[in-house]
Parts: C-alpha cells; structure tokens; sequence
C-alpha cells in the first residue's frame, strides 16, 4: 500500500486571522490535509472530498504518524477510510484526477481544534475554541483551495455530514464546482438527528470529566463520549443484519457496568464500539461538529429566500446523488426531497439507490456498490 | 373527580415468600394496587389493566397521596393516567366492570422494589433487589387476582410494555382470561427497542451518583435518570408534529448544560421531560423494568417451541389489537406480526389502526380514538 503523509497549511497568522461566520476569528490556525494523484497544468482535475464525522484526511493509502494528534492516530485509522475508492483505475481514478482531503477546521487530527494549544495561553483552546458553522469549514478548505492555485473544481463528494459540507459549497460557490456528488446525506436536519445530537452532546456534558470543555488530557470524559458514540453509531448500520449475524457470536462481559449484565453481542458490540472511539477521538471536536450539524441551515447560510431557490444557482452543474436502502441514519427520503428540490431548480441531477445490508456504513465499507457510477460521472 | 385510595395486598410474608423464575424469592412484599367498579356475585367481571413503564396503579380518578412512595407521588400523577378511558359509561366502563390496576413488582409506587426497606437490613434493597421477568410480574399479579376470588378475567388491557405483560399472562394462563386487549404492543423486542434500552442502563449506570445501584436518597442519580427519560421519551411522540408545533415556541435556557447553548424548543422540552421524571420516579425501579424488557422473550417465558404454537393456546379468547400509524416506539409492523401469529395459530383477532399525529403516547391522550372499539368488544 502507497504511504501517504499528512500536510499542513496555514490558514490564520496574527497578521492574516481567518473569520468565522460568528464573527469571531482565528489566528494562527492550520488544516491537515492530504493529497493522492496530481494536479494537472491546467489545475482543473481536482477532486474535492469532505470527510464524515469521525473521519480525517486521511482518506486513501498508508500513513502511521501525524504530528500533532497526541495519540489519537490509531492503528484503526492508519489505513485512509476510503482506500478502496481511491487510487489508480479505482472509481475516484489517481491516474487522472487529483484528490483532496482536509481534517475539518476544529476537527482533532492535525487541524486547528479545541486540542490545539492556544499560542496567546500556552494551554489547549478547549471551551474557549470559537463555535464553528458548517459553513466555516467550507470556507476555510476554500482557503485551501486558493493556496493550491485551484479555482474550478471538477468534482465536490461528500457522504453523511460531509455531504452538507458539499452541498454548503456548492450552494454558496456555484462557480468552483463542475460536479456534485452527495453519498447517504441531505439538505436538511431532521427532527430525530438533531435529537440524537443533542442526546450524545447531553451524554457528554453529564460525563463530571467533562468540566465544561476544560477537561485534561489525561482525564477526558471517556464514559461520556463512548455513550454518545454508541448512540450515534447505532444509525450507522443496520441493526436487523447486524441482530442476524449476533445470533452466533459470544457475549463477552467487561467491567464497564456495574449492576446490569450484558444480554446480547449486540449490547457488547454497541460498549466495544465507543470505548474504542474515545481512544481515537477528542470530546470537544466532536461537541463542535455535532453543534454544527445541529444548526446546520442551507437556505440561511447560503442567503436564500428557499432550497429552489437556493439550488436554481447550480443549474450549470451535474448531480450523482446516493442512496443506501438501509440507512438508518439519512433515510432515502431525505434523498428523495434533495432530488425533488433539484428537479424543481431545473437541476441535472441522477439518483443511484444501492441494496446494501450494512445501513449508512455501506458508504465506507462497499466500493463495489459506487465505483462503477463514479467513474462514469467523474470521466464522463 | 372520584376519589380514590390505593390498597395494599401482601404478596409475600416470611412464612410464605414469592418466588421468582431465577430460583431467588421475595419475603415481606407487598403490591400497590388500585380499583374501580364493583366486582359482580360470579366474580367475572374484572378486567385487569397492565400499566406502562412509568405509569403506576392510579389509572382513573383522583388520588393525592400514596403511602410509601417517599416525594414521588407529585401533582403529576395525582389524576389516573387513564382517566378518559375509566368511569361510568366510558370505554372501560365501571357500572359493569370491576377494573384492576397494580404497580409493578419491583415498582416505586407502593410496591415492594428496590427503594423499599429491606427488612433484613433496615436498608433500601438497592442493587441487592432481586432482577425479575415479565412473567415474575405478571404471576405476582396473578396471585392478588386469586386473592380476590377471580379465577377468569373478563378482559385484560395492556398497553406498550403493559402489552408484553398482557401477551405473558394470556399465554402462560389462557384459561383465566376471555377478551385481550393489546395496545400498541408487541410480542417481541426490536433490536432498536433492545439498544435504545441499552443506551438508557448506560447512561443511568455512567452517572456517578449511581454507585452500582446502592445511592443514598438524598443523592439519586437525577442527570443519567434525565438522560435516559429523554432516549426513550423520544419514541414516544412524534417528533414531525413537535416540530411543527414547536416552530412557534421559545426556547428555554437552563443551567444544566455549560457548553452547549439549546438550539430548538424540542432540546428544551427534551430536557424538561428529563427533569420532570427524576422527580418522580426511582432510578433501580426503571432499570429492573428496562432489564425485563431487554430480556423479554414470551416463547421460553411461556415453554413453547415456537409463537404460532404459543399461541394456540389463545383459541378461545377474542383479541382487538391496536394501532397508532404515528408509533416510533412500537411500530405498525410490530402488531401486523402479531396479527399474522393470532391468524396462523387459528386466533380470533381484530385490529384497528389509530392515525393520530402523537405517536405512541396516542394510547395515553386520546381515549376518543379508541373507546367505542373498546366498548364493543368488551360488551359486546
């Protein structure tokens, strides 16, 4: 496998701060970004991907080490989340297009976030780290952009959250882009989402750990985050397959809980699964991109009267728009309305629903499924 | 608004002590139980109703004030839970029935749980309470039936896990019931229903107040009982409707979150519905009710080899299962399966769905969608 390394740019300088749509600003603030394939002479093969929640740079390829993740750079996370999609001849081709994937501003992976030092205190921004807005982190992988010398993308693709990044850029930039591909997303928050954010942002200020965001490194409210997570996590797959494949597997009991035991390997995989996100993640990151999504308002932030509106700008690009049967998480009707606002926008738009018994992780976990379809729309 | 009293019957006594299906018993339990109407000479015509997870044995008339239940008898549960749906002439109705409700074994209304003094010890029980089955709670209230001279109900009602309660008895004991009366119910657990229970035993067990069950009174484990209030007061309403009503509402601010500022009405009403359970319910008791639920499993509770031959036991009896189209915590295809087991095993069985914009809380709120049903079948 390709080693790959993280690289860095330096969005905010003292001289040079980066604005927020709060109003408030960043100096001395960096993204981590990482690069696959090459950017050609005319700079207008480039590929835009926004990562998912917990996700990173990192997207294809091997890298072990990024400076400045204070051990959060896992073995889990060593191999790029989406390997399977990137490389040469591969549905987001290397030999042709130039890839880019950038750890979200606030994220805990090498970007500026509430881990980062604070350079005016000397201790981690924590609490004091500015509230972020979907738009912010558009914004700021611009800033990127521009660094690179790339004024037109040829694709934007984002999947769950990183499809709101998508379409927040294509919306507000409709001139940078050529093509538009939203995996498993949305235009919208629903009512059970922001439910699920706020219980998994409640679960965390509960943990005593928490301090307000002013917790240590070596005493971060684990039990809190890894009970958010597992609360999160069960919208990521599908729980009938996953009850069907449990039948046979072993209940293995931990010390986690004191009076109630454990019933199924459902429940302990559900345990598993956030005390291994807390070992790979930072509670304050994850506070932020949850606030973020929670507020996340298209029409608003792109300044629109509505999403017809809004999407009338885009008339100029080319929709692939993916749905997972089982998601659990963006329900393929919340496909169907981004379809039915295109169409109504007079927006060229295609909708691929894929079969998958895997819920809203098919995204990561089945290439197969979206290879052929992004190839043909990429190099179409 | 009548006025009534709860009673007491002594379910267990030294000399005579309860049994449970794991083996361990119960000395010195009582049951809190409430009725209305009047039994007949033949003593046939008792229905007994199985309350839902939080309800208690008040379903219908005023009651003010409850022996044993330590602060948690608030104005809130003063007025019967069903009080639309009990009383003269209504869907239940007391001038031909005679209508039973009992708190949980293991409840904190006045039945013997985990709050109650251990007599060994002259402590709450706490951890040290027995963990009880479906079946152990349904066959406690079995044995008042018995004292009260009823050998075959008229009906028994159960709504929600009240349901499961009602599905348990009729199944274990077909002989002692006519008409059943499944609400909005089940026979089995959804792996949704099993991990947002989950989520809730952990949230309980991460607060630190808990101490594995053995918290002192003055200290209960309010912020993870909150929590957990809200993962599953969400299943029970709508969230579409709220939402729509909540558009025009004011977001309350509160202290009880230090980073995150509430976003929406539905956070704040979340959170009210949160602080508004610790107040009146016992953080052990809803475990051990949510640990049932989790474990629940009517085939082997009732010995059989499969639900259809379950329940061919049930040919003599006439089953109206209920509907709400709006249930997110039972959901419609729930009651479709269990019509399809009632057809398979030969069961006469009618089912009516409910379309209401409130989701499962329907079967609490809106007597008026399914009294006239209820009258039918029960004098029918």
């Amino acid at each position: 496998m390709n080693r790959v390394e993280t690289q860095f740019f330096e969005l905010a300088t003292e001289d040079r701060p980066f604005f927020l749509q709060s109003g408030e600003s960043l100096a001395c603030a960096r993204l981590a970004y990482e690069t696959y394939g090459r950017l050609n002479a005319a700079r207008d093969n480039a590929i835009l991907i926004f990562h998912a929640l917990s996700g990173s740079q990192h997207a294809a390829g091997l890298n072990t080490e990024v400076p400045g993740t204070a051990g959060r750079w896992t073995d889990e996370v060593h191999v790029g989340w989406w390997d399977d999609f990137i490389g040469p001849g591969k549905g987001l081709d290397t030999d042709r297009f130039f890839v880019i994937c950038v750890n979200y501003l606030g994220g805990c992976y090498g970007s500026t976030g509430p881990s980062s030092l604070d350079p005016r205190t000397g201790r981690p921004f924590g609490p004091r780290f500015p509230q972020l807005t979907m738009s912010d982190i558009v914004d700021s992988e611009l800033a990127l952009l521009d660094h690179l010398g790339i004024e037109v993308l040829h694709a934007v693709v984002g999947a769950s959250i990183g499809g709101l990044l998508a379409l927040s850029l294509v919306t507000r930039y409709p001139e940078r882009v050529r093509t538009v591909i939203p995996f498993a997303t949305a235009v919208r928050v629903t009512p059970l989402q922001r439910l699920h954010n706020f219980e998994q942002i409640c679960a965390i200020e509960a943990d005593p750990d928490f301090r307000g965001g002013d917790y240590s490194a070596d005493r971060p409210p684990n039990r809190g985050l890894a009970l958010a997570r597992m609360i999160g996590h069960k919208t990521f797959v599908s729980l009938g397959a996953m009850e069907e494949r449990a039948r046979t597997e072993i209940v293995r009991r931990d010390g986690t809980l004191a009076w109630y035991q454990l019933r199924s390997s459902l429940e302990s995989y559900m345990l598993h699964q956030g005390q291994k996100f807390v070992r790979r993640f930072d509670a304050n990151t994850y506070l932020r991109i949850l606030d973020a999504w929670n507020r996340f308002d298209l029409v608003r932030e792109a300044v629109a009267t509505d999403l017809v509106a809004l999407f009338q700008r885009c008339r100029r690009h080319n929709y692939l728009v993916f749905t997972i049967d089982s998601d659990a998480c963006y329900y393929p009707e919340e496909q169907a309305f981004l379809m039915e606002v295109l169409k109504k926008a007079g927006v060229n738009a295609t909708r691929i629903t894929v079969h998958s018994d895997k819920g809203h992780d098919s995204f990561l976990l089945e290439a197969h499924l979206y290879c052929p379809f992004l190839r043909a729309v990429l190099q179409g």
